[in-house]
């Protein structure tokens, strides 16, 4: 059993946590929607970027505070800007490297990691890292994707050649694209308590524009488009196996086609 | 807006359904679970093999009543002794094929066809005619699994191959492993009305030991191991490959691995 508090985070019934999840109507509901903070809990949010998070966090939890970190000046920047144009009050910004942290041991009573994993080439020691700011019976909610979980109608030997240019990318970076499927031996590894991870499935097909329009088009195909030319220049592929896979993802997002990607959310509970 | 018995056939309201699948504690649950029937119903279970889903279906739906096909007397007999010793009394058996069925149009108010699909070189065809022995208004549900779907931790490449392998021997055979990706523009190219098909991932780590025994273990690389011999004899894979694949299937069943796989399914209305 978790501490009450932490039911709280949850901030309703596991059944209520699955309605939301089930019901999503977009990625950020399906991804944060179960995600809540109680009033005057302190949360860390390791890694904010941009801070494509932060307003979700911030607006579902405005009771809380958050301190956001990353290691980017300019991402940070940018991260500031957008809190400040969603007028948003309960969040601070501050430069810091997630394996050195400007904070005491347990000095927070909960940390929320989105998209930072991935890039990691030590991402055990950033959990043990962050695992150390936890205040006893604090969370710790990591959220990431895997590249190894899309699969599509038509299928696509060059779309999937495509994907897998990311992952190498992404492998010789330091990272690994496909650590959603390892969150439970991770957090599990990093001594958290009561883990429990489950996956974000996004399943799209022509009954679901909204989703073909957000996710498919403008969200995968768009983000393995955007790696085109470093594919190209690191020579794991060929022009136009490439060219043939981004219209192989393209093509799934017809009427007829289908399109299906894993999300995984895990949680675990800072030992007493 | 589907018509009022197709919202009996749920069952359950939506949410119901949704708790149901989510809380699934077993595949027949995950599956099944939100399949019910209203009295009086006659129902075609179109290749019901060995019975493996007769009983469940027949024990869920108990006012309801089955018919129950399969090509082979062989299967049949097999399922037949599984409805005595289930003492079912809504169930009849009989021999028929998929594509010359002995019934006259618009003659069951509901077709209900699991794991059939994938062993067919013409699942369209098989569809059109299992929808035209259908009332209007009635539903026709069917599930199939997909194992393009499957990944795991740790990844293994021979563990990937055998499973490549299970694919070309379904192709070979004139069917479809990774069918259920295809089920939305199957159904919906077969005329049906209304089509909604919803992913059923299995997502199996350490904290879920009965889902590694029953699904990891005792199913998936079971039947991975099954068709070694045949995979060999084919030439797929060499010997070697193949018994470093099952091993790394087996290695995901330990504490720190995980397994994802993904069955689908899918319902529609007949038109009226």
């Amino acid at each position: 059993m978790r501490p009450m508090e932490t039911n709280y985070v949850h901030g309703y019934s596991d059944r209520e946590r699955e309605r939301l999840v089930d019901q999503a109507t977009t990625l950020t509901e399906l991804l944060h929607g179960d995600t809540r903070y109680p009033p005057g809990a302190s949360v860390l949010e390791a890694g904010c970027g941009v801070g494509a998070q932060t307003v979700t966090l911030a607006r579902n939890s405005p009771g809380a505070r958050f301190t956001c970190v990353d290691v980017s000046a300019e991402s940070l920047d940018a991260a500031y800007g957008r809190a400040r144009a969603a007028s948003l009050e309960n969040v601070e910004f501050q430069q810091a490297d997630i394996f050195a942290l400007p904070f005491p041991e347990e000095s927070f009573d909960h940390v929320f990691v989105c998209f930072v994993l991935e890039h990691l080439s030590r991402p055990g020691e950033a959990l043990t890292s962050l695992v150390s700011r936890l205040r006893p019976g604090g969370t710790l909610t990591v959220i990431e994707g895997d590249h190894g979980s899309a699969f599509f109608h038509p299928d696509s030997a060059e779309a999937r050649r495509a994907i897998e240019c990311l992952v190498a990318l992404q492998a010789r970076a330091g990272g690994d694209a496909l650590i959603g499927r390892r969150l439970f031996p991770l957090l599990t590894a990093s001594g958290l308590a009561d883990v429990a991870v489950s996956p974000r499935m996004v399943y799209v097909d022509g009954s679901r524009p909204q989703w073909v329009e957000g996710f498919t088009r403008n969200t995968f195909t768009a983000m393995v488009e955007g790696v085109g030319e470093r594919a190209l220049a690191a020579g794991l592929v060929g022009a136009d196996t490439w060219r043939r896979g981004v219209e192989g993802l393209r093509r799934t997002a017809e009427p007829d086609g289908v399109f299906c990607y894993t999300f995984f959310k895990g949680i675990g509970v800072k030992r007493s």
